[in-house]
């Protein structure tokens, strides 16, 4: 986030058709809580779009790249790398060291894909586990970044957004961040935007 | 989790096919991350099948169940009902309350696929934005879940499990619980069990 040293996730491997809608996941998650940049591997091109798109209309500053080193990007990271796994200690016990280290140099976030080979789990600052039971690597990025920025990531602002969901006990209302309000009503463009609809 | 009152998780939709992993995360994340029981959609036997296996061999307790009801399960549900959406209140501005309501009712919560109905956001006690970004329906269940139980759920045991995976620094380790110790090197069954790879 901003005034913070960087954090970037890094999705490692991605199997076009199959991972499309995972890896865009991974890129919103990364967006939407307080993550600076997604890097994708260089055959997720359709999540790059997707992501862009979203940044585009919902404002940023976020970042979405595609690299071909993927063990390059790890290695010659310029600070912390945490590798998330099933595997890794627990989130529980590592959390406050790990956000001690990002106050000082930025931090990559691995969130794994197909197979991850050995060389990332000793590549890795810390491998963490978000519980060490099987789910989701979405889910245990999530839990991951709340807890690493302590929440501060859901009131962040964003800029050049073209709209703005403004928070709504029943119903939505979505607004031209320039204008003073505009309404709207469910029933009216419904469904756009919706987290379960805005990626492929 | 045990000893409190139910948390069911309630997927909204699912198309064949195209949600199944979407469908299988939810029910991964809702088991991995404190829920007791997840109910899908009629038509996602397939992901019913995925966390039922993993139920199998991780441990539970943690039940599956599919519905041809849904909205007759929102409307006869004993207790309190929370949709997350992005739409939705401010999470930390409402999860102190819902942490109350679920002191002393059972909690359904009410995950969006594909287009969900003003019925549901009316018949909600809670609409509840994990942001009010567009992201991942997994990520936003895995943030409630993780703050209504205050992170709890990361500690809780399991019971029937036929392995269990002990924490690491680097490397995997999967024991069965039932003996006092079987190490294992990733270079070894590696992959096994891993959250990228626990889903179809």
């Amino acid at each position: 986030m901003q005034d913070e040293s960087e954090v970037a996730v890094l999705r490692y491997g991605h199997r076009p058709g199959r991972d499309d809608r995972m890896t865009t996941h991974v890129g919103l998650t990364a967006r939407a809580l307080g993550a600076d940049r997604v890097i994708f591997p260089d055959n997720a091109s359709q999540s790059e779009e997707t992501v862009e798109d979203i940044t585009g209309r919902f404002g940023g500053p976020f970042t979405v790249e595609r690299t071909t080193e993927l063990d390059g990007t790890i290695s010659g990271w310029q600070g912390t790398v945490v590798h998330l796994t099933m595997y890794g200690e627990r989130i529980q016990d590592v959390e406050a060291a790990v956000r001690a280290a990002h106050r000082d140099q930025p931090l990559l976030v691995v969130v794994g894909g197909e197979k991850v080979p050995f060389e990332v789990y000793e590549a890795a600052d810390w491998n963490v586990g978000v519980t060490n039971q099987p789910h989701s690597e979405v889910a245990g990025l999530a839990v991951f970044l709340d807890r690493l920025f302590e929440g501060q990531e859901l009131t962040q602002e964003w800029t050049d957004a073209d709209r703005r969901v403004l928070p709504q006990d029943c119903g939505k209302q979505v607004v031209d961040p320039d204008k003073v309000s505009a309404g709207e009503h469910p029933s009216g463009r419904g469904g756009e935007g919706d987290a379960s609809e805005s990626s492929k």
